[in-house]
Parts: structure tokens; sequence; C-alpha cells
């Protein structure tokens, strides 16, 4: 399986702001880039987090895009998973609208009356690790499911498990022309942190879009 | 007075890691950079968070550029600026060797007899605001005390306030190929952040610079 994880951040590494309210980082090419990601991929991640504070769609905009999707076989609308230990997504929350296919990652913690209901809502659940989802054995079970290339748009904490886990391949961060600050602000990658030894980066195509800069790597 | 911020920070924001400790983000030619930068400053300034954690000398390495410096009439050093509003730096902190003249910019929470031992020690002592220290004011009176260029290393607490007060002229940052990761970790702009209005920035020079990318914005 591949793992592209993509965000935007400001200068400063933040996702939004301490409010945890989304803010426009980006603009309309870094839009259509990310639309474009979406549809070359099989799957879209988020965490919970990302679920409750932005209740994002998760789904390809463009209609050309969509039919080169159907074209080739693949369904209209790639995958949305959800990472969601004990299921705490709305039952209101866009994920579960018909747009696409839902897939949530749980673990042991959540109750199965939770997983029973999100199934009635015609979401796969797949279950892995006892209190967090365990990420490298749930994404084994994505890559059974079918899914080759999964893109993950963040927030921070998810994004850090997936480094602490070695199991991203490729990252790209648009970088938008703006200070956010804020020492409880979320970032690009939070969780625990890392302290003596550091996932390694390889610099590839620098490229300027909008008023910002798009960086992408490869994790070494 | 023309205020530059310069600073390391891997991909996803952060300065260090949550234990504070310093990290190698950049490499031989950003060094270099950084010590040209700091020999074009009539000072170069950092918070006392800074200075606890990393013991700064803040001076000019290369000899060429101190005998610059020397031949067009300026000191051999840039200032040290130190902005410690109860003057917690160490007696044997680095900043009080004499490579360079020292000045703290302190506020009224600083004791009479912390002052009166930092200028023992030949330290400038520049009094301004109430508990912390009013950077507006502050500066103004290093203009006063000759310092046109005034060149800020960080860290994120200082950083931030800065641009709270709408004090910074340019921001150079160069992007490390690593991740750090971490919610505790020290950012680039720490404090309680922006919510609704963001400084904005034009992004000026992109440049390749080590294993990293070197990111250069004026502030608009
Ligand atoms: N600018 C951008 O590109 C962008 C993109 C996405 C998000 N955002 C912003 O990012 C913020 C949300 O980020 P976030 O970091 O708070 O949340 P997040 O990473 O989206 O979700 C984190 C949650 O996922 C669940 N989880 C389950 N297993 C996990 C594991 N192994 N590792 C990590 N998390 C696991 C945890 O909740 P449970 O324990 O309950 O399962 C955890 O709290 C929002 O402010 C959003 O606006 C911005
Ligand atoms: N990678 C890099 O380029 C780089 C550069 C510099 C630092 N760093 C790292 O950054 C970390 C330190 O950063 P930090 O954010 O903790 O500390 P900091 O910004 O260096 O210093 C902050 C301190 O300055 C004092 N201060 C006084 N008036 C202030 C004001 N108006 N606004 C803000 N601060 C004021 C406060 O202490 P008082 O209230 O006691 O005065 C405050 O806690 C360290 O881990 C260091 O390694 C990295």
């Amino acid at each position: 399986m591949q793992v592209i994880v993509n965000a935007a951040t400001s200068v400063d590494g933040k996702l939004s702001t301490r409010r945890r309210e989304q803010v426009a980082i980006s603009g309309p090419a870094d839009f259509d880039r990310v639309d474009a990601l979406r549809a070359d991929s099989d799957a879209v991640m988020v965490g919970v987090g990302t679920v409750l504070a932005d209740d994002p769609s998760l789904t390809v905009d463009d209609p050309e895009r969509i039919d080169a999707r159907t074209g080739r076989g693949d369904p209209p609308q790639p995958a949305r998973v959800i990472v969601d230990s004990r299921l705490r997504t709305p039952t209101d929350a866009t994920v579960y609208d018909d747009a696409a296919e839902t897939v949530f990652l749980v673990s042991e913690a959540a109750t199965d009356e939770a997983v029973a209901d999100a199934r009635t809502r015609d979401a796969v659940v797949i279950s892995a690790g006892d209190d967090r989802v365990d990420l490298s054995a749930a994404l084994d079970r994505l890559e059974t499911h079918g899914i080759e290339q999964l893109m993950v748009e963040g927030g921070g904490e998810l994004v850090f498990s997936l480094f602490d886990a070695g199991l991203v391949d490729e990252l790209s961060v648009f970088v938008g022309s703006m200070v956010i600050g804020g020492r409880d602000a979320p970032t690009l990658a939070d969780g625990d942190g890392f302290v003596e030894t550091f996932p390694d980066l390889r610099l590839g195509d620098v490229e300027r879009i909008d008023d910002g800069v798009l960086l992408r790597y490869t994790v070494v």
C-alpha cells in the first residue's frame, strides 16, 4: 500500500487555529491539486478530530475526474476512512451521506451497539487495537479490502501516529503565506512527538502555487 | 528599524522537540547564511526561553565578516538582545561572556537587585512594560541605542509576540527535511495564536539549501 499524507499549513506548521476552526490556508490551484490526488486514490483518510472540527465530505469534485474513475472500473468516489476508536463520529456527519463508501477504523473500545449502528448506516467497520486504533494492523485490513493508494488528509494526531508507525511513503505540504501561531493550535504532526530519532524525508519538487509553496517529500 | 525573524523548523513547524533540546535541523550552508545575516545586523535577539534551552552565543563566527564590520566602523560583533522580563538568565550563561555587548529587555517585574547585578556584569538593561516586556516600547529604545537592523532568532513565544505587535518586517525560515512532531514541542510562532485575522506574508525567494528549503517572506 502507498500512503500519501497531504495537508495545508501556515508557515509555522499549523493546520488551523487554537479554536480548531478551519482556516483558508490554500487557494483554488491547491484545491484542484487536492481534488486530483483524491481522484487518484482508492481511499481518503482522516482522524475523528478532523471530522468533529470540519465535518468534511472528502469527495472528488470534478465530474471529469469522477468519470475517469468509473471509466477505469473504479467506484465514482474513493472510500472515506475515518480513524475513530470509539465511533465518536456524529450520525449526522457528512461522511455518513451516500456520496461515497465510508469505512471506520475502530478499536475494542467501540461498543457493540455503536458498531452495529454504524453498520445499519451502511458504513464498513474494521476493528484493530485495544484502546486506540492499531494503524499498522488496520492498514493491512484496508489493503485486503482493495485499497492500494491511501491519501491521508490529517489531522496532526493521526499524521504523527502514522509517521511513528513508519507507515508514510510520501508527504506533500502546501505552505500558505500566513502565520497562525498558538502553542495549542494543531500542527501537521502532533502526538507525543519524536525526541531522539526523527523520520528522515527527502525533499522532492518545490513548486510555487497560489500564494504559497508546495513541498513534496518522500520518506527515506 | 528593520526586524528580520530567522529560524529553522521541521516540516511540521517545530523549533525543537518537546524536551526543548536543540535538534540539528539545518546544515553548513544554512549556518553560513545565518552567520552572514548576524554580521549584517546591529543586534541579534532571542527570548529567555531560548537562552535557558540552548545557551547560545549569538555571535558571528567568520573572521572576515568580523573584519568587515570593524572596517565599516561597527563593533566586531552585533549586540545580543535578550527578552527577559524578570532577568531569569543564569549568570553563567554564554551571553554574559565578553564576546559582544549584551542588552537585556526587562519589565517592571525585574527586581532592582537583579537589574543592578546584570549591570555590574557589563550588561545594558532596558525596562519596558509592567509584567512581560512591552516589545514595541523596547524596540523604540533599542533604536535610540543605535540599533537599525535587528535579527530575531526565536523562540516561538517571542516570535508570536513580535507578529502580534506588528513589529516584523521579514521572515526567513529554513525548513529541514524532517518531522519532529509533538503537540507540546515549540513551534515557529506559539503564544496565544491568532484566531480571526492573520499576519499576511508575501512569499519572496524560495531556495533549496542543504537538504531543505529556505522560504523568505516580507510582512505585508
Ligand atoms: N489544514 C489541513 O490540511 C487540515 C487537514 C485536516 C485537519 N485539519 C485540522 O486539524 C484539526 C484536527 O486534528 P487533530 O489532530 O485534532 O485530529 P485528527 O488527527 O483528525 O484525529 C485524532 C483522533 O483520531 C483518533 N485516533 C484513533 N486512533 C488513533 C491513533 N492510533 N493515532 C492518532 N489518533 C487516533 C483519536 O480519537 P479517539 O481516541 O476518540 O479515536 C484522536 O484524537 C482540526 O482543527 C482540523 O481543522 C487541518
Ligand atoms: N530552530 C530554531 O531556529 C530555534 C531558534 C530559537 C529557539 N529555538 C528553540 O525554541 C525553544 C524556546 O522557545 P520559547 O518559545 O520557549 O522561548 P522564547 O521565545 O525564546 O522566550 C520566551 C520568553 O521570553 C520572555 N518574554 C518576555 N516578554 C515577552 C513577550 N512580550 N512576548 C513573549 N515572550 C516574552 C518570557 O519569559 P519571562 O516572562 O520570564 O520574561 C517568555 O517565556 C527552545 O526549545 C529552543 O531550542 C529554536
